[in-house]
Order: C-alpha cells, then structure tokens, then sequence
C-alpha cells in the first residue's frame, strides 16, 4: 500500500576515510524513498531549488517514486557539507546552507490524500504534527527526530510524539529525550510520551524495538537485530533514513501487522542500513535487485539465528 | 570435561549508582568459575591471602569447584575499590593493592594435570603463557587480556597469542590491539596473529564471534549474540568473566566443538553475563538454578529470533 515521505532534500558534500564526494543527492526523504522503492509504492514531499533538475528527478522516477509532492522552489536546494573522522558514527558539519528548505512547508498533493503508512522524516516536529493532520487516512506513522530538536523545541516534539505509532531514533536520542542514561528505562519513558513502538538504532551493533504494553496487541518483549559487521563503511550518511526505508517499506508491503511482521521489518532495516554505506551517496540504493536484498536478508538472519 | 581456570582472586569494593558493597569476593577467576560451574567441573588456580577464609571457600566448594589450586599466601589478598558513575561500562579505580597477587606465580596442582579446557583469565601474558605450556592435555584455551598488557606488554602478549585458541577481548581492546578502528578489519588482524577465534564483546550491546578462515571446520562468517536490556544493572564488576564462564563452561559440556555449540556458547556467555550484573559482587552467581539459566537463555533467543 501506498506510503508517503515527508522531509528533507539536499545536496551532500561528503569527506570520509574512504575518500570524498560533492553535491550528491542526500537529505531524509531521498534515503527513505530509495530504500523503501524495493518494499512498496512511495510518494515524496520535499523542496528542493533551481539546481535540481530532472536528471535529479530522473533518479526517483527510474524506482517508481511518485515525484508530485516535490515542490520546486526559487533559489537553491539544502546544501550540507560535512565529514567524518575514523568514528563513523559522528558526522562532523562543515557547511549547514538551508536555502529553500528554511521556508519548507509541506503541501499534500490530493493524489496523494488516500496513503495509508506515512513516514515523517526528520524535520521541525510543528510541520511533522501539521502533515500527520492533514492525512486522515493513515494507518501508521513513523518518525524521526535529532538532537536539534529534542533540545531546542521540546514541546513542540512532545505534541507530535503523541502522533507517531513508531519512533525511529538512536542511542543519543532516546537517553537525551527521557533525560535517562539506562537504555530500557529511556524506551519505557519515550514510550510512555505516546509512540506504540520505539525503534533504538545502536549503529554497527543493529536496532532494537522496544514496545509499549499491549501495542499492536503483541505484548512487550522488545527485539533485537543485528548489523553486518562491515569491513569499510565508506559513507555512514543516511544510513539511518535507509534504514528508516527498509523498516516502514516491509511494513506497508505486508497485509497485516504482528510481531513477526516487526521482527522482519527491523531486519530489512539493517539490511537496507548496510547496503547504503557500502557506497558514497545514493549510488548503492539507486542499484539494488531484490536478489540482492533477500541474500543480504538471509546473512543478517544467519548471523544470529540458533537453529 | 575439566576445565582449569588461571587467575586473580580478590576482594572489591564498589560504588555504583545503585549502591555500594565491600570486600566482596572478586577477581576473574571468582566471576568465571561461579558462571562455568553451573555446565562444567572447574578448577581454579589463584592465589590468596590471610584474610581469605574457609568461609570464602566454601562459596565455591558448594559450586562443586576444585579449590586445590588456591594458594594460600603470607598477606593480604589483591583487593581493587572502584566506582562507575552513570556509564556503567566505565570502571573508576580509586585503590588497586595487589598485596600476594603481585608475585603470583601459577603453580597447577598435579591433579589438574588432564584438564581438558583451559581459560587463561587476565593476568600477566608471560603467565598465561607458562600455564599453558605445562598443560599438554589441553584442548582449547580461551584467554583474556586488557589494555594494561596490550599496551605496556604487548610483545609477550603476541607470544601468548600463539597458544590461545579462542580470545575473549572487548571492542575498544581489539581496536587497541589491532591499531585498526574498524571493528572486522581489527578482528581479521588479531586473528592473524594466532587465536582460531575471537569473542568480541560489546557491553550492553551483546557480543560477536569471528572466525578465522577454516577454523575449526566451521567457515569464517561470524555470529552475533545480543543481550538482554536489562532496567537496573546493578553492577558491571566481573560481566565480561562471568560471559566468558557461560561461554567456556558450555563448550567444555559439549561432545563435539562446531559452529552451532560456539554459537550457543556465545548466547550463554551472554546469559551469564546478564545475571551477574543484577547484584552486587557475586551474590547472583552463587544461587542460580539451571531451569532460571534455561528461561533466560530462552529469552535471548527470542529477542533475535524469526521463524
């Protein structure tokens, strides 16, 4: 079923280990849609400027990305340069340029009124909460969030909180939204501000999803899956958005949601995670088959599995 | 079959944000034969001081443990006080006394001599390396080290490396040792530097297993246990020798040495490491029953498991 994406694109500047690349597509939705294009019918809400042209958009179309909801602004696209240093989990900024995404309000194409998952990328929690109303018809929603936010408009975010089904964030995020330095006592709290699921991304070490009692009428043993222990991550931007891709596509290709229905997605996930970084930028999600993904399924399933 | 444990015996003294105790038993030894001894018949060789009473000994004796190898010395026994402060995967040293500890010289009773398994717990590498030389029955030895050897004894370390099959170490150790910041990278290169195997573990994050190419039959795709995320931990002193008891103890109690008893050993190891940090010191350890090792090693399946 159809879902939609709301959130940033931009043009990354990315400095690692690995080496260096310039003005590749990035931003939230652009990671999100690319990855969940394997799962299920996506459908993109973002700005982007006069420097995105329709080989940029060609990208998109080629995965079956609907492109409607992409407003073409004047002036240029969200610019962000930035580097890592041998931790790849710590991005360092070099460049914060939000051009026509400073005045980013998202406007729902009609076509798109009848989406029934809706994943609410990383943007300001007063636009997520004003999208979510909007739609009426959806089923579930997912979201994401950052530090900027957690910090700096925290009951903006806690009113859009009650709003998301799935929350989508990491180790940080979670132990700094709770004010709570003990993982499973942060969930409980986060949980407890109105999300049914947590998704906790630990980096290298995989995800665990943490439910609230009675969710999805599924009980509440949290789970865990794993990440491939990969020997060069060349560029870790967007993994999470790639991530976020994997877990709500799988969901919203499947006809019912349960515990095993969440226990896979959390899988295709990683599995989504680890394919981004192999590669700068896109270029490995824009490339995938689904062989590719089963295959990689199955080593992340073997990697923890007792028979 | 018998398994023979090297190392220290001491008694802590430890602060964490869930209380304090003093002078409880401790040392690696003390965590790793408690934890092996609920799958396997232990012997332990550790020196202590005047101070240790049959009272002390009787903790392990009631476990079924061979006490033979305690040396009983003119002194005191190594005592180590510490605190952890909020990041419990810290440890804070506020007193180190090593008191008998300090020219322990392992002397291995002649009764030990069939033992078939051996953990080489952390202590000096010239040691380990001794011990395992007089021991010519031994099959598999495990060992642990820490940055302290790696970084001031690294030479006699590599020696020691030669002769240890299977080597449990923590990220930030193998890294040390590696000088390598990737964590699959850094593991290929301590295995090159000998051990068939590495238990690579990651706190609250569970552990991985990789394999060097060929090892024990088995093929070189590691495998990943995770652990329980647990609300209250009430003390991290002794988790990494209690995982390395559960892990060593259940390989000892098992027929045959393949890829599916390493990978139940390494969620043993988690399960054990899990219940020694639910009390202070040792106190969980010394109570278990096998059916509350069974439910637990049940529940860590779960947490990663698809159908």
């Amino acid at each position: 079923m159809s879902s939609i994406a709301v959130g940033s694109r931009a043009f990354d500047s990315i400095t690692t280990p690995s080496g260096r690349a310039e003005n590749v597509l990035g931003g939230s939705v652009t990671h999100f849609s690319l990855a969940a294009s394997y799962f299920t019918q996506v459908r993109i809400v973002a700005v982007v400027g006069e420097d995105f042209t329709s080989e940029h958009e060609a990208v998109f179309k080629k995965r079956g990305i609907d492109t409607r909801g992409i407003e073409h602004a004047k002036g240029k696209t969200f610019h962000w340069a930035g580097h890592y240093l041998e931790n790849l989990n710590e991005a360092k900024t070099d460049v914060t340029e939000l051009n026509v995404f400073e005045s980013f309000k998202p406007q729902i194409p009609v076509e798109y009124r009848d989406s029934k998952f809706l994943f609410l990328g990383n943007i300001h929690p007063t636009l997520q909460t004003a999208v979510r109303h909007e739609l009426k018809d959806v089923r579930l929603t997912g979201g994401d969030t950052m530090n900027y936010w957690i910090q700096g408009f925290r009951n903006d975010l806690v009113e859009t909180l009650k709003l998301v089904n799935i929350l989508l964030i990491n180790d940080g995020e979670v132990k700094m939204l709770a004010a709570e330095t003990n993982l499973p006592r942060a969930a409980q709290k986060v949980l407890a501000m109105g999300p049914q699921a947590l998704v906790i991304k630990h980096g290298e070490y995989g995800a665990t999803i943490f439910f609230r009692d009675g969710a999805f009428g599924i009980g509440r043993h949290p789970f865990r899956a794993p990440t491939l222990p990969i020997d060069e991550v060349k560029d870790p931007t967007g993994a999470g958005d790639s991530f976020a891709g994997g877990f709500m596509g799988y969901i919203a290709s499947q006809e019912t949601l349960n515990r095993e229905v969440l226990k896979r997605a959390l899988f295709y996930g990683g599995v989504m995670g680890s394919f981004a970084v192999e590669c700068f930028g896109t270029e490995r999600l824009q490339s995938l088959t689904d062989g590719e993904i089963e295959e990689r399924f199955q080593i992340f399933r073997e990697l923890t599995h007792l028979d």
